[in-house]
């Protein structure tokens, strides 16, 4: 390998750094004018109506849009049901609702005018926890019902194993809503004209596309959505963008003029999609000797007010929910439910963090009454290639689950640890498997063009959106590998939904595997234009040429060589294509519909993490002093990409394990910013070393697995390990917070 | 045929008519700052100083760039030799010749300034002929001496058949500059970023990349060319579009912001490339019978400074100056030169007017010498399939030459003629081949990308551009055709060289051949994916599904019809690509270098024209009574597109024959503005009829060849003969003006 696997910086990284990348707010157009929305600002309720008298004679107003002004059919979201509204018509489902549109000619007149907009709301009893929303006679908050999805996953027979179990753990766990807390908060600028052009700090351009059209009552055609450099997503910005996006074009249509809408940070946290809040009850049967052999999960999703990306977050729930285990006897059921809240939707790890969470917190504590070591019951039940998992599907290759294990056996052991009895110490271990690729939730198809130019730089273009976790990076490299050159060739562009096939949602750690991809598919077939054309340069066989180092050189005689470049431009002036736009397919899942029995993703990341921490015993205070997360990758890209995915998403985890708890009065949230509401800063960053294992995986681009997602999940898990080991008390709960630990210790001392 | 061949309306004809369309002078954007070039003055010199203080004091000047300032090799060009500077470093070689680029806040302190550049230039005795070019003496205007190009087609033997002809006519012909006068000057608009966005009225959008990139020493593929709507061509806008484009460009990188140059009218004369005046010396021997047994061509282009496309048209007046007929002898010469002038390069027609001026006079000659009718002659010579033409290449179909004679015969006779003498009546005829595709002048590749929505619109992309010429529309029917929808359901986008294979230039009648190749190659891979889709929801085999009126259709049913936009969703989820990126290559030119024997372009379009005129023998004016345009197009995409191809190209054969002409005094052009070179109004009309003959063409979609060029040759000749007949003296020079025809018509008279 020539630049695969190398350490590489992010190829966009100076234009990050020196400010040259230009974020959808830096965008400037004449006569443009900007938007903000009026929200609900109570739980529930109808809507009796509007009144924008006061805000249309605030000065710098244009215009006032309410649901009645949606060419459309007032509809958003990503995946069906599409059961959101860009703006209220009728009913209020939760605080954060956006009733009307307010432009004016600066963002400052625009708050200010939809300040003053009058909402009249007929307010019903708001339904707040899962268990109203379940209660028989509850109001139904949609028509529908309070039942977003409800999923089973059935394997084996899970009563009798049970009985056949020597021992049986059982709990329940729970999570808390969680924010994205992006760098940079929604926002989209619509430019008018024959087609509409829409920037936007986006995650999936293509959903965005269809529901900007479908809200214009346009044809898809007519609309071209180009992402702007995007300041972090995390699966926040997908919903989101549809209703900003189609509330800006629709605004720069009636008024032809470009319109700017760029949420406030509170706006984003109450009036964008967070991570689901779960109450996860889990049953674990093993024998004495560590088998596990039945283990049964009810997992229950608080998705708010509407469905939004909850039926996928409750299918990778329910597949996931009895963890990277071979299991003979398996039942989950997965729910995911509406209340009154904020909706929730796509959150990197897509619900897995939830389930991991309470699968190896009860792992754990399985180990503990069998007394056998942590790592071992991990050794013992891990599943090896060959295995089936919990849907039944076996993989042969790229089950790289045990070692990961052996690689965090291996570590060294923490610091010498102090005997002031300030300090309590402890370890814990985590286990996960997340499945790569969209496999459950549909078909999972990426395009992908590579364009060389006559002087051999490269171009690509994709469908999937860079978001900061380094995908353009991994693209140049894919590219450069195939097609013999340095990454420094190669530019990798952002998306322009006019450019390439609709490849769906940037979602499920899918960009390195399935959309690399279908940027080597397009890379080889330029490689072969070149090859082609080499040979009738060098009048020999293209068996007999090898593109490296930016030429194309004799494999028999490696002082015969072309520049790429002299190559390119031959290739055009023969007729050889040097651009190729290439379609990427992942192998289709197939399952039972009923018992969710068979293959549903095209392979999994595994990985297991060691955290070792120090508890302030007079202050709840934790510091992690070590954090190892070894993943299995298939083969590493990029090292230095690698490891800014796993410490980010490592940290992300821990915050979600330790520090971020979005607090509801009465339906309404109250931190919503940054100085309430406790997101890890550079502060609080923990000691993260990346160990990667390189299990091959043959649907991926030489072999690679995508690695996004599955640290937060092993993070936030191996966080709850350590601290129950530290401190001795067993957390059901998520966020761990220092008051928590606080409480629990002194209750511990006090008893 | 559901929708090729029905009259339709310009696709994108409503942005126009109301002001949508945006054009490169449209654009606005934030800091933008605007130039202006200082050019030489003087036809020949040597630059000794260039002296911008008075310039840099002007209010506003924010920057003033000379040779000295381009980072990279300060060429442009669209083919080899590129020999001409972005801004001149030494050598003077025109009066027009850009010198230094003055950049300021507003387009007029940007020209005031412009003027205030002092420029330093030791002057040569300027070359403004041929004849002072060829002398061999003569001062080397370039290194490699006065002659751009010369080549030779020889097919027989050419003296041993003059010997055995019965008569011999021989004369020569000139034709004068033209200038291309389209609406839009020459504009550009630079954007500066991590790469460049350069928006431009232009022709060949990937010759625009590639020399930005290379002046500004940056990869090509760190520059994006975005044509804008764009006003006309007529192959105008090409070198000059890489001059200011790589200008625009350079300024903005130096001072990091957009930079918009747009050319006045005066400059789009004097600064961008004319049509090439040429000489042409034609001796044709013929039998008793009115059997031509050979011809003999010299053709001298005055190409003015620099090469441009010279050797394009060089070749294309080597194969076109024996015109449409199968004649066993032909010897042709075609030479281009330099001189100190406006250089010249593409303009529609490519030189193929002149030599078809040249010969078709001398046809009616011959006709007339030997009493033979003259449709009736062209009837004894014209090209039939199976017959070899001057360079030896056979058609066994599409040669619908002979059609277009019998259509133009059977046109009604001229309205009656009065019997006063003030009036002369004359009926001329001219027969033409023109040549589609790039043939000799290299490979013809172009690429497309069709891409259907889920809501079944469809967007079309292209790398050849729409300059007026109905282009898109002819892509919209096209694909619109193939996939069995509404044309209204279909977009066709301007070029974005990020997204298609670089297509080369936008010339030689290619667009509609070799460009709707390639729309129909994507589109069919499209139709493949609806048609397999079908197939599976109607539970049958593909072959018994047909796409029509936008829905997928069982042909053994009629009413068995799926929406094609449930088709597309359901091809997207199941995951059949809905967007494919074609790449077209014609089939190659292959002939002999030294004869120019072989195959040389894919098909030809063949014209046969008939004008009646009336001539005022008191004035000199020329009322055009009757213009009969029968081509030969394979197959009508769209009636009224070629209907308007037709007239405004005859409109343009007309201003060459009748009214335009560059004048130059001592190098310098005198007559730069509309005021006093005179092109035709609407008030000059001519009451064109077109008539289409389809001999259908294997090599073009649906059998459809290019129409854009050829009726501007045949127009030209038409009204040459015309003028002939009616004032009974035959011009050996266009234009033939008013005053012209006044003084033969004196002439005549006192003798």
């Amino acid at each position: 390998m020539a630049v695969i696997g190398k350490q590489t910086r992010k190829v966009d990284g100076l234009e990050l750094i020196t400010g040259q990348a230009k974020f959808t707010g830096d965008y400037r157009f004449p006569g443009m004018v900007y938007g903000a929305v009026k929200r609900a600002g109570v739980p529930a309720g109808r809507l009796t109506g509007v009144d924008a008298e006061a805000a249309r004679a605030i000065q710098g107003v244009v215009d006032v849009l309410t649901a009645a002004d949606i060419p459309g059919p007032n509809l958003i979201g990503v995946l069906p049901p599409f059961d959101q509204p860009l703006l209220a018509a009728n009913e209020i489902r939760y605080a954060g609702e956006s009733v009307a549109l307010v432009i004016a000619e600066t963002a400052e007149e625009a708050r200010r005018a939809a300040d003053a907009v009058s909402v009249s709301i007929e307010p019903y009893e708001p339904i707040l926890t899962m268990d109203q929303a379940l209660a028989p006679d509850a109001r139904k908050i949609h028509e529908t019902g309070n039942v977003t999805l409800s999923k089973k996953l059935i394997k084996g027979e899970i009563e009798p194993a049970f009985e056949t179990a020597d021992v049986i753990v059982e709990g329940t766990f729970e999570t808390s809503f969680q924010e994205h807390a992006y760098l940079e908060p929604e926002t989209v600028c619509a430019v008018p004209g024959r087609r509409f052009t829409l920037y936007a700090s986006c995650q999936s351009p293509f959903h965005i596309r269809g529901h900007v059209a479908a809200n214009l009552n346009a044809p898809a055609s007519s609309v071209k959505v180009i992402q702007a450099s995007t300041g972090g997503s995390f699966g926040g910005k997908d919903d989101v963008a549809t209703e900003i996006g189609s509330l800006a074009c629709i605004a720069a249509q009636r008024l032809n003029r470009p319109v700017m809408i760029a949420h406030e940070r509170k706006e984003s946290i109450i009036g964008s999609n967070l991570r689901h809040a779960a109450r996860i009850r889990i049953k674990t049967g093993a024998m004495s000797d560590g088998k596990i052999v039945a283990r049964q999960i009810h997992v229950l999703l608080d998705g708010g007010a509407y469905a939004s990306e909850s039926p996928f977050v409750t299918m990778k729930t329910l597949i996931h929910a009895a963890g990277p285990y071979r299991i003979e006897n398996v039942a989950v059921e997965s729910t995911s439910v509406y209340t009154n809240k904020t909706y929730c939707g796509a959150f990197r790890g897509f619900g897995v963090p939830q389930v991991t969470f309470a699968s190896e917190s009860q792992i754990d504590e399985l180990a503990e009454k069998l007394g056998i070591d942590r790592l071992e019951i991990r050794r013992i039940n891990g599943l090896r290639a060959g295995d089936p998992n919990a849907t039944g599907q076996v993989y042969d290759q790229s089950v790289g689950l045990l070692e990961t294990i052996e690689e965090i056996a291996k570590q060294p052991a923490g610091s010498e640890q102090t005997t002031d009895d300030r300090y309590v110490y402890g370890t814990g271990y985590a286990s996960v498997a997340q499945g790569i690729s969209n496999g459950a939730e549909g078909v999972d198809v990426t395009g992908a063009s590579v364009q060389m130019s006559q002087d051999g730089s490269v171009l690509v273009g994709i469908g999937l959106t860079e978001l900061g976790q380094g995908s353009r990076t991994v693209y140049a490299l894919i590219a450069a590998e195939v097609l013999g050159v340095d990454v420094d060739s190669v530019s990798v562009r952002l998306v322009d939904t006019d450019a390439v096939h609709d490849s769906g949602p940037t979602v499920a750690s899918r960009s390195t595997t399935v959309g690399g991809m279908a940027v080597h598919k397009a890379a080889t077939e330029v490689r072969t234009s070149l090859v082609s054309m080499a040979a009738l340069m060098f009048k020999t066989d293209q068996e007999n040429i090898e593109l490296r180092d930016g030429f194309a050189i004799l494999k028999m005689d490696d002082s015969a060589r072309i520049p790429i470049r002299e190559v390119a431009t031959a290739a055009y002036w023969t007729g050889f294509p040097v651009m190729n736009l290439a379609f990427s397919k992942a192998p289709d899942a197939n399952f039972d519909d009923e018992t969710h029995q068979g293959n549903v993703y095209i392979a999994y990341n595994y990985g297991t993490h060691r955290m070792d921490v120090r508890v302030d015993r007079r202050t709840g205070e934790v510091d992690v002093l070590n954090h190892f997360a070894a993943h299995d990758v298939g083969r590493v890209i990029n090292p230095l990409g690698l490891e800014g995915q796993v410490e980010g998403a490592s940290l992300m985890g821990f915050g979600l394990a330790h520090m971020e708890r979005i607090r509801y009065a009465d339906g309404i949230i109250q931190n919503a910013n940054f100085a309430d509401y406790a997101v890890p800063s550079i502060k609080d960053r923990i000691p993260t070393t990346t160990i990667a294992v390189e299990d091959p995986n043959p649907t991926g681009p030489f072999g690679a697995k995508g690695a996004g997602e599955p640290p937060v999940a092993a993070a936030a898990a191996v966080f709850a390990n350590a601290i129950a080991d530290a401190v001795g008390v067993r957390f059901t709960r998520l966020p761990i917070t220092r008051e928590d630990i606080l409480d629990a210790v002194r209750g511990r001392d006090d008893g």
